[in-house]
C-alpha cells in the first residue's frame, strides 16, 4: 500500500518532457453524462416527473451537504457510508446521503405538517461501486412523499400505485413490488423469541435474503449476532412466506402471531392496503412478502421495494440456452423503495412533534443502464440537440446574410444553427444536417440575393423552393409543420 | 474561540429532559428552495434552456466533484476558496468551484474537439456569503460554451447574443454587458510598464474597480504589489475609458498601444466582435470597458460581463426621493460572465493539444432574489401542482368510489388528488381547490351513484353539471378546455 501510494505519487509528478500530467477520470464511482446519456436521462425525469405531477405533488430542493449532525444517528449499519467534508473551519459538513433526511428536516425546520413532494436530486454514498450494474457513489434519487396525518393505508397505497405507473410507464420489462411492514416483522421476531434489543440487527440480517440464501442468512443470525437457532428456524418459516390479501388473511388466523399487538395492527393495514391496490388496479404486481426487510433505521409500518424481473434468457443473451430450465421471473435487482417512517420528523423537532410520513425512492441508474442498451441496440437514432434550421451560404462572403437571417429566426423563436466559418462549404453544411438530424436548410447565395428570396432545403426529401426573404420567418415556421 | 467551541459543544449535547437538541438549519451560505421558489426557478431555467437549444446546444453532466489534482492551478487566487471533501481513505476529492474546469477536464479525456453544450448545475465557493443579495456558498451556474477551432469571434458573438436575449426574456430590468480582452489588457500592462510576471496580479486587481474607486485600486497596485506610480497612472488613464467600435477604432490608431502585437490583435478581433454584435442587433446594450478584468487566471482573449442596471428610485426604494439627483443606470451586480479560454483543455491533454473554446456563464441566484422579490410584490398567486381535478365526496362512505374514479383519471393523464381521509368534508375539499388553483371538481355522491352520474363542479364559477359517469374522462377533458 505504500509502495502503490508512491507509485501514485511518482506518476503525478510529471514525465520527461517537463509537463504535469494528470491523471485524467472522474472520481471511483462517478461518471460524466454525454449528450446521448443526457437525452436518455430527460426521457427517463420527464416520465417520472410526469408522474409526480399527475399524483398532484409539488417540489422542492435541499442543499447538496448537511450539518453532519442532521445525518447522524439517522442510518444504522450504513452510516459509514456517508461522505465528510473536510473540516477547513466553520461547521461540520457531510454530503446528504439519501433525499429522505434531509426533506425531514425541511419539514421540521419549516414547521410543515402537511404536503406531498417530490424532489429528484444526486445522492453520495461511499460504497463499493458496480458501475456495470447501475451502483454509483453519485447517483440519482427521485423520491416523492406524503407528509400528514392521514387515515391509514390511502397515502401509503397511493405510494405503491405511483412506482406501478412509473415502472409501466418506462417499458423496460416486467417488475415485481414487494410490501411488508415493520410492525409484522417486530411482531415475528417477538414470538419468535429474539430479544427487543436484537430486532434491528436481526431485521438487517434478513434484508440480505434477497442476495443471500436462507442458510448463509441463519448463520450470521446465530453465528454472529447470538440468536438461538431455534429462534432462527422460526423466522425461517415466517419469512418464507408470499401471497397478497391472502396471506394477511391467514397470517390474522395464526393464533400465537395475531396475538402480538404489533404484528396485529401491521396484517389488519395490510388487507386494507390490498383492498385500496385493488381498487388502484395494481394487484398484479404487488407480492405481500415477510422477508422484505429493508436496511434503514427508520421505517415504522409499511416498507416495499420495486425489483425488476427477467427470464435468464433475456436477461444473460450470452448464457447458453440449455443453461436455464426455467421461464420463472428472476429478480435483476432493485430499482425502487421506501416504505412509512412516523418518526423521523420527530427526531428534528425540538419538542419531538411527530409528522407521519410515507414515500418512494425511484432508484435511476439501472434504469438509466437499461435504457441506455435498449437505445444502443435500437435502430433509432437519439438526436442531442432540437434544432430546426441551419442557415446555411452557397457561396464565399456571405457571413454576414446568415448572421442576420439566423438573428431574425432566433427573434422568431425558431432553433437555428449556422457554422463558425467566414466561408464554409456547402456540402459540409448539409453533412452537418444528416450528422444532427437537422430537418431543415435556409440557403442563401448571390442568385437569392440577387432575387430576393431565400432558398430552403428539406433535408429528407432534399426538395427545394425559393421563398421571399421578407417573408421567410412565416415561410420557415410553415416547412416545418409539413 | 476555545470558549465559543465549547458552548456550541454544549449546545449540542442536549437539555435537561434528556432529548438531543439539534441545530436546525442548513449549512452557512445555503438554502432550500420551498415549492413557490422551485416554482420561479423552474421558469428562470425553462427561459434559459429554451435559449441554449434555440441556439442549438446539446446538454452534459458531471460529477458535482472531481479529483482536487483537477481543479489545482485553475483558479489563481480563488483556489483557496475551494471544498474539499475529507480523506476518508481513496483519492482526495473537491467539489466543483465552476462548470467550466470540469467542462475542459471532459474535452481532455474524451478527445473531443468540437461541440457546443450547456451545463446547468450547482457549483460550490467557501466565500463570504452574502444570500440578501443572491451571493450564496451553494448556487447555480448556467453554462454555454463553445469548443472547436472556428474563425475570429463567431462563437465569442453569439455568446453575447445569448446573454443578451436571456437577461431580455427574464424582464428582470435593463442591463449592460461589458467587453474586454484580456489581450488588450495584456497590451496595456506591458506599454504601462508592468512586468511581464505581474500581469496576473495587476489584472486581478484591476477587476476591484467594479467595486472599489481607482485611489482604493491604485494604492493596491502601489503599495501591496509595488507597482510604479506612474505605471499605475498611465494604466488609471486607460481602464477609464469606455465605447463601442469606435473606441476600437481610436485606440488602434494609439500609436504606443497599437505597436503592441498582443493589443493589436485584441482590437482588431473587437472591432469585428462589433460588427457581428451591429448583424445580432445587440450593440444596444454592449460596451467595450477597459476596467473590465475578471478574476480567473483562464481567460485568454475576449471577456465580457453583464450588469443589471437600475436607476436608484427602483433599486431603493426605501430612500428618499430628493435623494437621488439622476437618473443614470447604476449597476446593482454581475448576473453573467464569461470570455475564451483557449488554454484550458491543454492543460488536461497528456500531448497539451489545445481546443479552443468560449462561452458564458450565467449566475441565477441574483435573478431569482429578483424574480421572487416581483412575485411576492405582485398580485398574481404562483401555483406550485399542476393538479387540474380534485375528485371529491360529497357524504361518507364513498372512498372507494372516490379511488375507483381517481385511477380511471390517472390512467387518462388527469393531473388529479383526492384527499387522503375516509369522510372529508365537502367543504374541505373545495377549500384545497381554492387555495392551489385546482380548476375542476369530480364529485361522486349517493344521489350521483344511483343516477350513474358524477357531478362536474368548475370551482371559479360555481357552475355545477352531472356527465354520465360512463364518459367521465371524455367530459372531464372537455370540461378542462372550455
Amino acid at each position: 500500500s505504500e509502495v502503490a501510494k508512491l507509485l501514485e505519487l511518482k506518476a503525478h509528478l510529471g514525465t520527461d518532457d517537463g509537463k504535469h500530467s494528470f491523471v485524467l477520470k472522474t472520481p471511483k464511482g462517478t461518471r460524466d453524462y454525454n449528450p446521448k446519456q443526457m437525452a436518455i436521462r430527460d426521457k427517463v425525469f420527464n416520465i417520472i416527473i410526469g408522474c409526480f405531477k399527475r399524483h398532484g405533488a409539488e417540489t422542492i430542493d435541499t442543499p447538496v451537504f448537511e450539518l453532519k449532525e442532521t445525518l447522524t444517528g439517522k442510518y444504522g449499519e450504513d452510516s459509514k457510508l456517508i461522505y465528510d467534508l473536510k473540516d477547513q473551519g466553520g461547521e461540520l459538513l457531510s454530503l446528504r446521503y439519501d433525499l429522505t433526511v434531509p426533506f425531514a428536516r425541511y419539514l421540521a425546520m419549516n414547521k410543515i405538517t402537511n404536503i406531498k413532494r417530490y424532489h429528484i436530486a444526486k445522492v453520495y454514498r461511499r460504497d463499493n461501486p458496480a458501475m456495470t450494474r447501475g451502483r454509483y457513489r453519485e447517483f440519482y434519487q427521485c423520491d416523492f412523499d406524503i407528509a400528514g396525518q392521514y387515515d391509514p393505508m390511502i397515502p401509503d397505497a397511493e405510494c405503491l400505485k405511483i412506482v406501478h405507473e412509473i415502472l409501466s410507464d418506462l417499458q423496460i420489462g416486467d417488475f415485481r413490488i414487494k410490501v411488508n411492514d415493520r410492525r409484522i416483522l417486530d411482531g415475528m421476531f417477538s414470538i419468535c423469541g429474539v430479544p427487543d434489543e436484537k430486532f434491528r440487527t436481526i431485521c438487517s440480517t434478513v434484508d440480505k435474503l434477497d442476495k443471500a440464501s436462507w442458510e448463509e442468512v441463519k448463520n450470521e443470525m446465530v453465528g454472529e449476532k447470538g440468536l438461538a437457532p431455534e429462534a432462527a428456524d422460526k423466522i425461517g418459516e415466517y419469512v418464507s412466506m408470499q401471497g397478497g390479501a391472502d396471506l394477511a388473511e391467514k397470517l390474522l388466523k395464526d393464533p400465537i402471531l395475531s396475538q402480538n399487538k404489533q404484528a396485529y395492527s401491521g396484517l389488519t393495514d395490510m388487507k386494507e392496503l390490498f383492498k385500496y391496490l385493488e381498487l388502484f388496479n395494481v394487484t398484479d404486481k404487488v407480492i405481500f412478502d415477510l422477508s422484505l426487510a429493508r436496511g434503514l433505521d427508520y421505517y415504522t409500518g409499511v416498507i416495499y421495494e420495486a425489483v425488476l424481473t427477467q427470464n435468464q434468457m433475456e436477461a444473460q443473451p450470452q448464457k447458453q440456452q440449455n443453461d436455464h430450465s426455467t421461464d420463472e421471473p428472476v429478480s435483476v435487482g432493485s430499482v425502487a423503495g421506501g416504505g412509512r417512517y412516523d418518526g423521523l420528523v420527530g427526531m428534528f423537532d425540538p419538542k419531538g412533534r411527530k409528522v407521519p410520513c410515507v414515500g418512494v425512492s425511484i432508484g435511476i441508474e439501472r434504469i438509466f443502464s437499461i435504457m441506455e442498451q435498449k437505445a444502443e441496440a435500437s435502430e433509432e437514432k437519439i438526436r442531442t440537440t432540437e434544432t430546426q434550421v441551419l442557415v446555411a451560404s452557397a457561396q464565399k462572403n456571405l457571413l454576414e446574410e446568415r448572421l442576420k437571417l439566423i438573428s431574425e429566426l432566433w427573434a422568431a423563436g425558431i432553433k437555428a444553427e449556422v457554422m463558425y466559418k467566414k466561408n464554409p462549404k456547402l456540402l459540409s453544411q448539409l453533412q452537418h444536417c444528416e450528422e444532427t438530424g437537422i430537418q431543415l436548410v435556409a440557403i442563401v447565395g448571390e442568385q437569392e440575393l440577387k432575387d430576393g428570396v431565400v432558398k430552403l432545403r428539406n433535408v429528407a426529401t432534399r426538395g427545394e423552393e425559393n421563398v421571399p426573404r421578407a417573408n421567410v420567418v412565416e415561410e420557415i415556421k410553415r416547412a416545418l409543420q409539413s
